[in-house]
């Protein structure tokens, strides 16, 4: 999608539900004539063309003499839409057949079928919504946890517009006192005087900590992966359906095979995490499960976190020590680690023991755990959290950035209000600071889409779901 | 469900949407007090409690402080809506999270989960549809094919309810005769010129028709199973794929291994069809093979076309005539069998010689084809779906049964009217006839629902989707 040529009175269509068998489906379609092309397919044509907005009215879809499906139709008129243009949406039967039958006819009624995110490129080209808001509705969808929803549900709502724009009000005022002494300078003292850059700090302070509200919201989005790990027979598979169990799987379904490995989704109090269940690391030479223990060593490097387990009856072993090193060393920074002794209702392991040999490798916290009884899983879990969140915790209630782009644009804001203070303080123009501070501004205004370059619009609306 | 007991004014709520990630879900609620719960929770209350039927209202659900998810919300006011009661949906953003967010909110405000198929019981219960038409919203949902839609949108437009409505007149008609004749009896002749028994003949075969419709019908909804099968290089996944292209594969994921079958849903002019690729047959002593080839074995059992498929350069081998054989004689009718000659392109198969040396089996027919050019594909497919249809056609606007139960309340209307001629033409009584003839109306009246046992209500909507 492109603001040129780009046509907004074009009538398009999307099937904005999940297309598998359900009781109902939602058809959706906007566009200037989006009334008049579906009265011509709908059995109560006039009862529809006389329809005010906010309304639905049942009826039957029909192609000629054929009746396709029995439908309820909710009428939207500009600019009280979601596009704020007029709209129509089909409730019609769930299920593939129904909802393609339909969906076939209004493409051969007029209808082109929308791209990803057009109906919300239009929104905010109308100015229903700003790109924070339309970027909160993916992330809604997109959702794996309630406490992952609720913090899009904030930005959606305006946490992050507000903020923002509270910031830039405080930028303009800034620029404003400045350009006051640029115009009317009152004495020739240097420039350093020209203002007080205490409120240019608060602002830059104020970013910063928006900036790395980021890692934490990110984290909510996509989630953390942890893998299990350890040497055959270490309890690794009883210890997956446990943490299963306690920190509750968001997909029940469990795939892979345990020659590779088996993954699952789980939340860790609100953090959605992939949890793999890898093969069991053994000095093999046995081809299917050497490629099992390779297996494990590649997904290991793309880890949050990885669980070392150790049966607690069992010494610990060179071999241990070696496996966890090249687990977590792929680069210089290591993978966090956690070590888990299992089994712990047969042995208490010897933790601080432990510690001393494990010395070689950073490991972040040492856990006794038993997947029968469930001593210690809990304790586990908070482990997770507690090393996921390492300090970046946000509240809940407190706006924080939604995507990538969003932090890439406030970074680039900070750069350039530092630059401002640098100049400023190094006693060059003021007009130099002027720039800055206005660069800043326009990084900031670009995260709401005031000042948006196209080409980042489409990218924005290109990774939406069909329909909305 | 059952009618004892049951309180149709209490709120209930259904996911009514599959839930994965999309642009939108529908959550559906009915029961007296539903729209005054749903105000509890909505940012618009006054909005929504003041609403009138058939209107949308855009707004938040919120938990106390917590904004849940912005939504539309379409308000339904009894007896004008699907169940007849009060309804509200909530149109909020699709994805887990979002959805389940609203909906547990809903379940903690008072609703109860929705069982399967409630909304439709409730609809029926007051008086807004009759079981053919119920049942043809479960069959649209289902369907998987344009035709098998088409056919099940005829019945709940109500070509079905009107068919039978027009029998039950013609029985009662009929019955009005008899009972003046039982009444004032105009002298002694025997009971066997009482009445023109012509009517109720027409009647029967009326029934027997309709009866018939229920093979078709069903093939159109249920789909049919054919299997590929044939010697290892027989080119069996070469004409699999040819006939996905051909016929449109209707699922485009094609799942299961090679060594055991591929399946995928291909329509053949509007009928569906499970395609099942099989492992090569051969004598073997691999294990895993040798399951394979018994998989293939138990495939055709149930089975509704087995295509055996020869390589057109190869001689046809005493193997081949006992591996269909086997293939085809799991009973004493055997599963109707096409011969394929594939890779015609090289090689012309000679067909005549082919029906000599198969003459000990039954094949319906022999065709020749090329996967790779894509010669005889076609002819093949029709070779399937007149086998599959053989003589049970029919008409897509002609009125025809939509469930096995209704099969079965027609074939019971039969039997009674059958009964009732044998009756009548024994000379026995004519109140014996008259009892059959309000016998059969019994049955046919099941079929629309006017006089159902609750346990047969029960399991019919049991079978539907929640949220319908």
């Amino acid at each position: 999608m492109n603001n040129n040529n780009y046509l907004p009175e074009e009538p398009i269509a999307a099937i904005a539900t999940a297309l598998a068998p359900s009781a109902l489906a939602v058809i959706r379609t906007s566009g200037t004539k989006c009334i008049e092309l579906i009265a011509q397919i709908f059995s109560r044509s006039n009862a529809l063309l006389q329809a005010e907005g906010n309304t639905t009215l049942y009826g039957w879809i029909t192609d000629g003499d054929e009746k396709i499906d029995e439908v309820i139709i909710a009428v939207y008129k500009a600019p009280k839409s979601f596009t704020g243009e007029n709209m129509v949406e089909i409730f019609c039967h769930g299920g593939t057949s129904p909802v393609l039958s339909v969906f076939n006819l209004l493409l051969r009624s007029g209808f082109r079928q929308a791209e990803r995110g057009e109906f919300s490129f239009r929104s905010f080209l109308n100015g229903k919504t700003d790109l924070t808001k339309a970027e909160a509705v993916k992330e809604i969808i997109e959702s794996k946890t309630s406490e992952g929803r609720s913090r899009a549900a904030g930005r959606l709502s305006g946490n992050l517009e507000e903020l923002l724009t509270s910031v830039k009000h405080s930028l303009i005022h800034t620029l404003g006192t400045i350009e006051v002494e640029i115009e009317y300078p009152e004495d020739e003292e240097t420039i350093s005087d020209a203002f007080d850059t205490t409120e240019l700090k608060k602002t830059i302070e104020q970013l910063k900590k928006l900036s790395s509200s980021w890692k934490c919201e990110k984290l909510y989005q996509e989630g953390a992966r942890i893998i299990l790990s350890g040497k055959t027979n270490a309890g690794k598979s009883s210890l997956f359906n446990a943490l299963l169990k306690e920190e509750r799987a968001i997909v029940s379904d469990v795939h892979g095979t345990t020659r590779d490995w088996i993954e699952s989704w789980v939340s860790f109090d609100g953090i959605p995490a992939r949890l793999f269940d890898t093969a069991g690391l053994r000095e093999t030479q046995d081809l299917v499960e050497k490629r099992g223990v390779e297996m494990t060593y590649d997904l290991s490097k793309d880890a949050d976190i990885v669980l070392y387990l150790l049966d607690s009856r069992n010494p610990i072993s060179d071999e241990d020590i070696s496996f966890l090193e090249t687990l977590i060393s792929h680069t210089s920074t290591p993978v966090p680690a956690i070590v888990v002794f299992t089994k712990s209702d047969l042995l208490q392991a010897d933790i601080s023991k432990a510690k001393t040999l494990f010395s070689s490798c950073t490991i972040a916290n040492f856990v006794s755990v038993c997947s029968k009884n469930g001593d210690g899983i809990h304790e586990l879990g908070n482990a997770v959290k507690t090393l996921l969140i390492q300090g970046n915790s946000t509240e809940r209630d407190q706006a924080g950035l939604g995507s990538e782009r969003q932090k890439k644009a406030v970074d680039e804001a900070v750069l350039c209000l530092e630059h401002a203070l640098f100049v400023y303080e190094k006693d060059y123009t003021l007009d130099a600071v002027v720039q800055d501070i206005e660069d800043a501004l326009d990084a900031l205004s670009a995260i709401t889409g005031e000042v948006t370059p196209e080409d980042v619009l489409g990218s924005i609306f290109a990774n939406f779901c069909v329909g909305k």
